[in-house]
């Protein structure tokens, strides 16, 4: 019965080495030279079957794909470009190296579009179900940090792509918007941004409460995917759809420029004050309650 | 009901700002200054229930702390520092702020003690059972990283406590060796070095692999830990449990310099081919087959 040690062994002919990670894996730590007069940034984000995933439909390459892309959307969400990542595997028991070997290379290949190499992980089985973990480290790479609290009012408010009903799909196959950040910071003022994995309406409150700012969004403006309007079957209107909704992973950010629509779509504008207010389509205000994705404990 | 935004929150206010990170938490991924000319060095450990705890014995101060030590152990495993973390917790719905709070704390009392900082993390409720994981980034501080590929035929091979019957309760309750990894690494010729996760018979054979040299362990010399007597009732003998048993996370390292017993204790020597051959105390010689801890996938 193949183990652990085969898994990385195999693990080790995927890998070679470069200038980030000049030696091969095979320690209890990879060892990288990071970039002098770089910032170095990390996080972490797990995926985990029956919430993020469902192992009884998805493939295992998807399962792998959408957990390291949804690090990398974290990245686009920083300006920053991925450079490396290390990822643990919970896999219950007997689940087979054919499996997690093409788990692995959905991860991997997600990666390596964006040079983000996989310098180390875990890989554990046990009597639960699938969960798998991937920390990303990033580098400033010539762009300062973009965070969520560089708001100011009277600012426009942007997203880059139509919003709502991912679930049918999106939510697998997006694609981090990481080249698009870095050229929205090189080519204008990006004050505050933000990766949609939890709907607008909790999104867009992150940046408002961390930037100390209210902000406006108008509903006649919001670009609605095709997959919001499929999903208004379940009685929820469209609009619905593409302000709550999780897992669109297109970027919302703020800035004092004006951005071509072709880029992104303008949605709002933010205000001295603090809450998230939608004008509805007729001129009426209300305030947007967070509906998106939030785990209850 | 209390949920992930509220956990995060009450984080926030445990953590403060450093040198290391100066901003503080609030934003997709966290923003380190890397200190220049410090190798970065980066891996993953995860602890499963039902595994590595049992979450109907242990507290949740104890994961914690087992979660992190294991990712310490790693740091003193290759002589570096440690200076950051980011953590995952997949919790089974209706787990509770107070279990995640005591969890977070254990996590962080043991990395406090290091100056390790928590600098980020991802929780998440699921119909599974408890997981955390733990990325730990060391800095080589000064120290060349050593790894487990730097031995030489005709070396030491030196283990610096009594192995066998962690299961006791060590398995929780151990002590990163970091502060004696860096005196050996300042004082001595450490040529390869690994922490005991796995039991010495596969952690020895994984130096013997990647430095390409065999090895000798006497058993006449092998330090016994008393709670190795303890557990010889199960049938095997002390000796079998000291070699075998994982979880001890002393380091097992070689070196060609004498090193004083009161250090660590000499347990036999490198020599030129391959494999694991233990002396038995009647002078007997057999291969040490890997009998520890591996994962089957």
């Amino acid at each position: 019965m193949p183990g652990e040690f085969d898994f990385i062994q195999w693990i080790r002919t995927q890998q070679k080495p470069s200038e980030l990670a000049p030696l091969p894996a095979g320690d209890d730590l990879a060892i990288l030279k990071w970039p002098e007069k770089d910032l170095l940034l990390v996080g972490v984000d797990q995926v985990l079957d029956g919430v993020h995933f469902d192992s009884t439909v998805h493939s295992p390459r998807q399962i792998g794909r959408k957990a390291i892309n949804r690090n990398l959307s974290d990245c686009a969400a920083m300006g920053c470009l991925p450079a490396a990542a290390v990822v643990t595997i919970a896999s219950p028991a007997g689940t087979g190296m054919d499996y997690l070997k093409e788990l692995y290379l959905g991860i991997k290949e997600a990666g390596d579009k964006f040079n983000c190499e996989i310098v180390g992980g875990d890989t554990a089985s046990w009597p639960g179900k699938l969960a798998v973990t991937v920390t990303i480290l990033g580098r400033s790479a010539g762009i300062k940090p973009i965070t969520r609290s560089g708001a100011s009012p009277l600012e426009a408010i942007y997203v880059t792509g139509p919003l709502g009903g991912s679930i049918l799909g999106r939510h697998l196959t997006f694609e981090p918007r990481i080249d698009l950040a870095r050229q929205l910071a090189k080519n204008f003022r990006i004050t505050a941004m933000i990766d949609l994995s939890d709907g607008i309406s909790r999104d867009l409150a992150h940046i408002c409460r961390e930037s100390d700012v209210g902000a406006h969004v108008w509903a006649k403006q919001l670009p609605v995917h095709q997959d919001a309007i499929e999903t208004r079957r379940d009685g929820r209107s469209a609009l619905d759809h593409a302000l709550h909704d999780g897992e669109d992973y297109e970027l919302l950010f703020t800035s004092p420029d004006k951005i071509p629509p072709t880029i992104a779509a303008a949605i709002g504008m933010t205000f001295r004050g603090s809450g998230v207010i939608l004008r509805a389509s007729d001129g009426s205000e209300s305030p947007l309650a967070p509906h998106g994705w939030e785990h209850t404990l």
